[in-house]
């Protein structure tokens, strides 16, 4: 029942990757285009996406399917830019702001950090979410005054516009509906369509396991960090990626506005070591990349260097650097049941009962609330004393805190001095290059 | 992000699934009844339906999924019918025309047959398209007249109401644009929910296999007619089937007008010798059903008396038994090119060219033209002479021709005496019951 003017039959394709066989590049191209100007209708797109969440695609499929994607739309070029540009995407977990400190900071060695960001949605937070609580600060800014900032700063972090491979943006609005998220191939290939989009020429992945990661396994993540390498490398964009920890939160603060209070903590020199520490690692990455491999990444820290461009890039985009965060309404602190040492906190549970406060949403038409989160008061191999206080739950409305300890029942514990922490291992367990 | 309102979050059932896991009663009941009622949308539903397809559903799932189907409309009930009801049902095939002597045959007995039947989608013709092909007759008769009908002629072959198990309905739209038709769990639910909502206290089933069937392999046929049975047993309706051969096309018509001529030439007591065996096995199996196992079968087709009911339930549907059939405007004979024995007439290019030349439709809002089809002058096993027919296309436009004659390119072959005719073995291959 092909029409005559469409060279494929979008049900041929979709038996095709059912019976377990692959997609050629003009089918993929095909069935990207058909999508994207709606011919190919929503439910047979969910059928396609399940079959190749469960039947997987071969190396080939995907990067046509990555390079299907980037045609869909606009391509950016930063090529005339008199600096070198890189870029970071984390796949995402709980309380992952290195965004934040991470675009100033490489920025500060010359580096231009063209960073365009999403939204946060289920337990994982979105960088733009963050910034927003910042009073006055725009995210969309367009892509003209983008490339000036970039010129002038040296650091942008925005949202990507609607123009960059939109059939990713549909295809990643389905998924999220019919139940094919976890799929490497079209995690792969949604996430570096994106970012070869954007033109930076070179990319860092932090590939995040464990159970605040959308992969909880490490092999599944270092095959999508393999994956995505590759394709970064086929499309002529220089990638490396991190495999790191997310079985425990990252710092000390989980939301929207104490995550910039906790980002602008380690810009001032300070700030929690997981976050420091991961930062600075990523930096180095990116700056290798961008030709300055020994940059004296820890001393742009210390000495304010990162912490001006900070202040820049926040001032160009419409907000005010020194303007006092949004604090919550109500608070709830929960104690420590007895003394000894904190051996578990489970980075789900922590993602889940802050969305539940308010810091994340379940509907991309919701709002959040940047105030919500909670700030952590001990970390895994910390001892601590019955009484004292292990973490803090704020929210706008306290009718929120039940279901978020709710969430939280069982995601922490305290154990005797000695005993093994329960944390899955170093922040950093690898990298792929 | 489960809806306050529903128990259950689509996503969830959906990754269930997908991960190979079963579901429930309560979450299946709440699928179908979300799904009737728009709450989950199509393409969850498309990505459900391709999890299963690939995943497989145990027997109790599809038992609960035929239940819930049968819930989300009307159910039938011919209990107060003075006399007890019969029902067949085939998977579909190439020249399938036995309902329309069948229904009759199995009626002089004494036996109401309600047979709600469809119309044609792609490559199988349809009950209804064919029997429209007789001036004035109506498919829609509505609940009361059917109900009538059964009590004073005995038998009727009609359009199933729209109440009837709407979401089969829906889902079969959806399954036939998104690849998800060829599944047993979803065939035999969509099959017995309206079988069992129709109210027939027996049921045959002709479940086919080969090349102008769905399931082309009689292993999955076999599967599909034991799933079938199962659900009509624990629905309490007494249900047997049998596995028959689709590998050549069944009688020496298909099409509409001219499958209604071969129907009539059966119930005058002749006809093709195939048609025949079908009509009477199926008959046979009905009947026993039904209380009467020593009913002489043939004796109703030789003495006139099917076609008596015949006569009676065209003209009850205000049509006219004695009027003329459609004859096509334009014919293309083609003759056979050697002397010998024709060995291979393969059902599914055969079912295809009749489709083309416009006996059935690409879409369901499309007409059907009524004199197209195919008239067969050789059946496998048949000697013939150089020169003399073969089989004659019959469309209201000459310009059809060319692209059935594409279709049956390679579909038949002339072989020498003694060579082995392949027509994949008898017509009725196993009972299941």
């Amino acid at each position: 029942m092909t029409n005559a003017l469409e060279p494929f039959d979008v049900v041929d394709l979709i038996h095709t990757k059912r019976d377990g066989g692959s997609l050629n590049s003009a089918q993929i191209n095909w069935l990207v285009d058909a999508y994207t100007r709606g011919y190919v209708a929503e439910e047979q797109m969910a059928a396609m996406a399940m079959a190749i969440f469960l039947n997987g695609m071969e190396r080939d499929e995907v990067r046509d399917l990555t390079l299907a994607m980037i045609a869909s739309g606009e391509r950016m070029d930063f090529s005339l830019l008199s600096k070198p540009t890189a870029d970071k995407h984390s796949t995402g977990g709980v309380g992952d702001k290195i965004t934040l400190p991470l675009a100033p900071l490489v920025a500060s060695f010359g580096v231009a950090v063209p960073q365009l960001s999403g939204r946060g949605l289920g337990h994982t937070g979105g960088t733009l979410d963050k910034l927003e609580s910042i009073p006055g600060w725009q995210a969309n800014i367009g892509n003209e005054r983008m490339r000036q900032q970039l010129e002038d700063v040296g650091a942008v972090i925005c949202a990507a516009g609607s123009g960059l491979a939109p059939a990713d943006g549909k295809l990643y609005s389905l998924r999220d509906i019919t139940g094919t998220v976890e799929s490497i191939p079209l995690i792969a290939s949604s996430i570096m369509s994106k970012k070869i989009a954007e033109g930076t020429s070179a990319l860092v992945l932090d590939v995040k396991f464990g159970s605040g990661a959308f992969l909880k396994d490490i092999a599944q993540s270092r095959e999508l960090a393999r994956t995505m390498v590759a394709l970064g490398k086929d499309a002529g964009v220089a990638t490396t990626a991190l495999l790191t920890n997310m079985n425990v939160p990252l710092g000390r603060a989980i939301g929207n506005a104490n995550e910039v209070r906790e980002s602008v903590e380690v810009l001032a020199g300070g700030g929690p070591s997981d976050v420091v520490e991961l930062t600075v690692a990523l930096a180095r990455e990116m700056l290798a990349l961008a030709g300055r491999p020994d940059a004296d990444v820890p001393a742009a820290l210390a000495d304010g260097r990162a912490m001006d461009i900070w202040r820049a890039m926040i001032s160009a985009q419409g907000g005010d650097p020194d303007a006092a965060l949004p604090v919550a309404r109500a608070t709830h602190v929960v104690t420590a049941p007895r003394s000894g040492v904190l051996v578990q906190q489970d980075a789900l549970p922590f993602g889940i009962a802050a969305w539940r406060l308010g810091a994340g949403r379940a509907r991309k038409q919701d709002p959040v609330q940047h105030s919500a989160g909670i700030d952590l008061h001990a970390k895994p191999g910390d001892t601590v004393t019955a009484g004292q206080p292990l973490f803090t739950l704020n929210a706008d409305d306290a009718a929120r805190f039940e279901r978020a300890l709710e969430a939280l029942d069982g995601a922490y514990r305290i154990g005797d001095p000695g005993e093994q922490v329960s944390d899955g291992g170093p922040l950093i367990a690898d990298r792929v290059d």
